[in-house]
């Protein structure tokens, strides 16, 4: 693979998008589709079929001596201010391999995933969900963004229809035997070990709850320790158990907002109310982890003569990836890099839900001081030049008809 | 002391001037003003020489043998939705105390001092500072109102010039041998132990910091345990260490508020900014709080990789009252009620400024549920009237020329 094409396109693509201020291409804005527009550009010399199915996603699809079908991509929409490289390296990668893939064995398809990031109304992975068969139309429908456009209209202006994503995989889904991505980090694991690139071993599964101390407001002055109830401590060492518990089990725990109320200096907080956040790429540990914490906050709450309530937020289950294509991600980061690490991914990617049906493995390059979502986002060249070197060798090997015909991922 | 008559005045004024949805005597109101009208009625017919000093303090002076003055009272103002009892009690207990005290060794003055609470521009003990002799004029001169309001200017309305409040003491201040306050305890101390009264000690010295914890804002999936600088957790560290500092050297510690930035669910806390308030009765326990607290959030800090800053919001020196007073005052109360109790305040009071100069003591009733400053706050019948006879009986003996005659208050 020529990295210095794909670093070049990534260049261009940021000359038209991006800029000092970041990537602006927010799915459903013109920014996003004049992306769109440079890379049918990209393909338009090469033997490929481009169409758009009804999720949004935008295919480049090269026949070849078998049906099926290898998936490479990511996506080409960002945040507001994003990264130059955060999917558009994927999407950039998957240019050069079909540039490369001159009578392939199996099929080759390029995809731009639509609306990955869901930065315009709060929906992440809305095309690849699409496409794997786990988005519900109805769920989707009532969104809005910022300035109160409906979902279904704004996307509709897009040639979309929501009542129709749901069939965005029918015809194509059941040809793909393995899906392969590219992206950044978005960590600081690689950079910290002097590694250009790793092998994603799946993506982390994640449980968030709200959880609700309730004590006794009292005055600061007049009320003596042994006669509180004090939500903020208890709350307070939740926050200090749950790194504990994140270490023990060698996942992660992030308590990010802590709301006290009546939230005054003379007051001894009466309510307090935490956010927590809890991933492992073990489902096992995941649920550990969840017991685990329970436990703490019932027992710090119980310490300070508080009573507490937990909500689920949110959660989706840990999605590994096909063992055997990680393994042929390893080796290719070796041969590339030279390094042997592999790493879970504790952001979802589109890879997260092609996972669910399909062997699927990525490769991450560096992230800059583990920076996304932000202007300044950026991978040292070495490292993304090798990372695109071992991606290429592993689309290659795949392509070839390396590497499992196993439909399902690791158990 | 008829405690009934010091009860049915309290109701009346609660039925001018409060009712079901608490207080409404926020000091320069309408309100205010009407409690005064009926604080001149109540004193009419007594042989008192009626005026307001240049702090706007009312003052009701009945000349006794000598002329040193033993002056008792509290404040008719209240906050927004306040309490029956909180500041009323007191002024109402000395109108009792000037009906009994004819012919009086001691002169008596009842004072009612103005803006105790500061609920309208924010400077409490305003009056009784200005008697003390620790107002600076110049610090109060640019407060406003919520509705913008200077207070100079709504001060001038009711008579007062803000630039003559610092000579309020002139001519009084030298001739006061005592300075005697009924008031609610405010907190859950005295009605936890079963007690009707107490005598205080004082009110306690306060130290107040903004803590600022700085880390490195991070994904919170994709930045693990180790890699983190989490301001929330040591914030937290610090939260719940302020809690033995304060177990251990018998004073309280509180942590009112914390603000954690981003403050979302997804990011790892960069910053977290924390409200601190310590309090002891003992100067030197103080100071060795505050440098545990010290301690305790440079050590938290930089156990999370972070660094902190910490900026004093505002303290004040306890205020010990007068170590014969205090004894006369548990002696009423044991008479009265039984017990023995001494507390410090943690709460400051127009007695702690007059504490400053004069030999001071205070005796606290109980708080329901050691609740003020709403409209449920409330003490139980007979705890009223065992608190008012406790009063009345320290109050006579003073006024007869009893304990001390040394002006400073215990070294």
């Amino acid at each position: 693979m020529d990295a210095s094409r794909v670093i070049a396109d990534l260049r261009e693509l940021d000359r038209r998008t991006g800029g000092p201020g970041g990537a602006r291409r927010v799915c459903w804005t013109e920014e996003w589709v004049a992306a769109r527009e440079f890379l049918r550009e990209l393909v338009a010399d090469l033997p490929v079929e481009v169409s758009v199915d009804t999720g949004g996603n935008l295919w480049a699809e090269s026949p070849g001596e078998r049906e099926e079908l290898v998936v490479v991509g990511s996506h080409l929409d960002s945040v507001p201010g994003g990264g130059w490289l955060d999917g558009a390296l994927g999407v950039m990668a998957a240019v050069e391999v079909l540039r490369l893939a001159r009578s392939p064995a199996r099929s080759v398809a390029l995809v731009d995933w639509a609306d990955e990031e869901g930065a315009r109304f709060g929906r992440s992975l809305l095309g690849s969900s699409a496409f794997a068969g786990t988005l519900d139309p109805s769920a989707v429908s009532d969104l809005t963004d910022a300035a109160g456009g409906r979902l279904p209209e704004v996307l509709a202006e897009h040639g979309v229809q929501v009542g129709a994503m749901a069939s965005a995989g029918e015809g194509r889904r059941g040809r793909v035997a393995a899906y392969l991505e590219l992206h950044i980090e978005q960590g600081p694991v690689l950079e910290a070990e002097g590694l250009a690139c790793g092998a994603v071993l799946g993506t982390v599964g994640v449980e968030r709850h709200r959880v609700v101390f309730e004590g006794r407001a009292a005055h600061a002055g007049s009320t003596p320790m042994d006669r509180r109830a004090d939500a903020g401590v208890a709350a307070a060492r939740t926050i200090s158990g749950l790194q504990e518990i994140a270490q023990r089990h060698g996942g992660v725990c992030t308590a990010g907002r802590l709301d006290l109320e009546p939230g005054i200096v003379t007051a001894v907080p009466g309510r307090g109310e935490l956010l927590v956040d809890q991933r492992h790429l073990d489902p096992e540990a995941l649920e550990a982890m969840l017991t685990a914490a329970r436990d703490l906050w019932s027992s710090a709450a119980a310490g300070e003569g508080c009573t507490v309530s937990a909500q689920r937020i949110w959660g989706i289950e840990p999605l590994p990836f096909h063992d055997g294509l990680i393994g042929a991600a390893r080796a290719a980061c070796r041969a590339a890099a030279g390094s042997e690490r592999e790493l879970p991914s504790g952001a979802l990617h589109d890879a997260s839900e092609l996972a669910r049906i399909v062997p699927t493995a990525m490769i991450f390059s560096s992230s800059k001081d583990g920076l996304s979502h932000a202007p300044g986002e950026d991978t040292p060249e070495k490292d993304l030049t090798a990372a695109l070197e071992a991606f290429g060798a592993l689309a290659k090997g795949v392509i070839a008809g390396g590497v499992p015909s196993r439909r399902t991922r690791r158990p």
